[in-house]
């Protein structure tokens, strides 16, 4: 076994897979690639990924991408430390909450979060006010979740964590920005609107190997 | 065991799970609702989904929703004939392509085909021309993969071509009809545009059981 991680700081994608690993306590060479030099398009890793987007696995020869792949591909490889739960029943549910977070989460926040850092909050013609409304309902199902029992999905942490936590790292980092004071109004601080979920937030941020997957750039001033 | 499904007919990812049951030769109960008499909004459909959305599987009294993890609990529960691969490498492949036809492709066929049967192309302000130019593009990558391989991931068929393959069909229907005929003259006829992914069509098409998982309403006059 020799994996390699390619990934970039600050890129939800790639800090799921980094949870992922440091949970199944895999040993893996860690390649971070800067953004902004372009370094996920260059001619090497569009021979791994022809989207030119990260991240990407490799395990040997075998290579992976996808965010969701890559954490399935570790379940069936290295099933020791599970994330997809240890029945079927439970297997259901994670992918359940996932594709229900993607499907009906995702975009939302991701377009509050890109409209954010890119400076586009001054063009907005109540779209992000529409996607706030869809955060703060998806967000209020997974405090519903998260007020009756310890991580998103049951008794163990899971994929299902890794999916949706580094999201709502990235969305509080953005609406904390004073440009978004008024679109955060109802969700920030966390601590009074959603406690559930800023303490999951506590619980994910206190795992052994967190640290390492913490987004390098949002330490540097 | 006690499987039941509540599908509706043209649902691509009802289509999906009928296409998994009836590979796994599983037997199931089969609930068909009506979307014009919003049978699945029903208040039962809703106390088990409730986002009012189909399709739903219970195993007995266990309930889960979303296509993609029914496909998933399902291998997890009954392993027989395989839908995820025979390898870590083949499962990390077969999500992946998954992931990427959910990303890529998805949102621009459901654009198309939900613009042609609502009767939305008049008004059309080049949003779905480049919708189309996604999709042939992604179609290429398909097409490349099935010109040197039996199915979309090797030599079985799998999840990824259950996934991939009613989207296909509900494509070639919703461009078939006559006012979408500048849209789908370059898709159409498949078997000049796309020789394999037509004779995969034709592949899929001839599997036991395939008859039962055609929509109903398609056959109807």
């Amino acid at each position: 076994m020799a994996l390699t991680l390619y990934w970039g700081s600050g890129s939800p994608f790639s800090w799921r897979v980094l949870l992922a690993l440091e949970h199944k306590r895999l040993p893996y060479e860690s390649m971070r690639l800067h953004f902004d030099k372009q370094e996920h398009k260059s001619p090497q890793m569009l021979k791994l990924n022809p989207r030119g987007r990260v991240p990407v696995l490799k395990d040997g020869d075998y290579v992976v991408f996808e965010s969701i792949a890559i954490l399935y591909f570790l379940e069936v490889k290295y099933p020791e430390r599970p994330i997809f739960g240890l029945s079927p029943e439970e297997a259901g549910v994670i992918m359940r909450v996932i594709c229900e977070f993607q499907a009906y989460a995702e975009p939302a926040v991701q377009g509050i979060v890109t409209a954010i850092f890119s400076g586009g909050l001054a063009t907005d013609d109540g779209k992000l006010t529409d996607a706030m409304h869809v955060v703060a309902r998806e967000a209020r199902t997974i405090e519903g979740r998260l007020s009756k029992e310890r991580w998103i999905v049951g008794a163990n942490y899971s994929a299902a964590d890794m999916v949706i936590f580094p999201w709502l790292q990235l969305l509080r980092r953005a609406l904390a920005r004073s440009a978004a004071a008024e679109l955060g109004a109802r969700f920030l601080p966390m601590e009074r609107n959603y406690p559930a979920l800023a303490r999951w937030i506590d619980r994910v941020e206190a795992l052994p190997g967190y640290e390492r997957t913490y987004p390098p750039h949002w330490r540097e001033p």
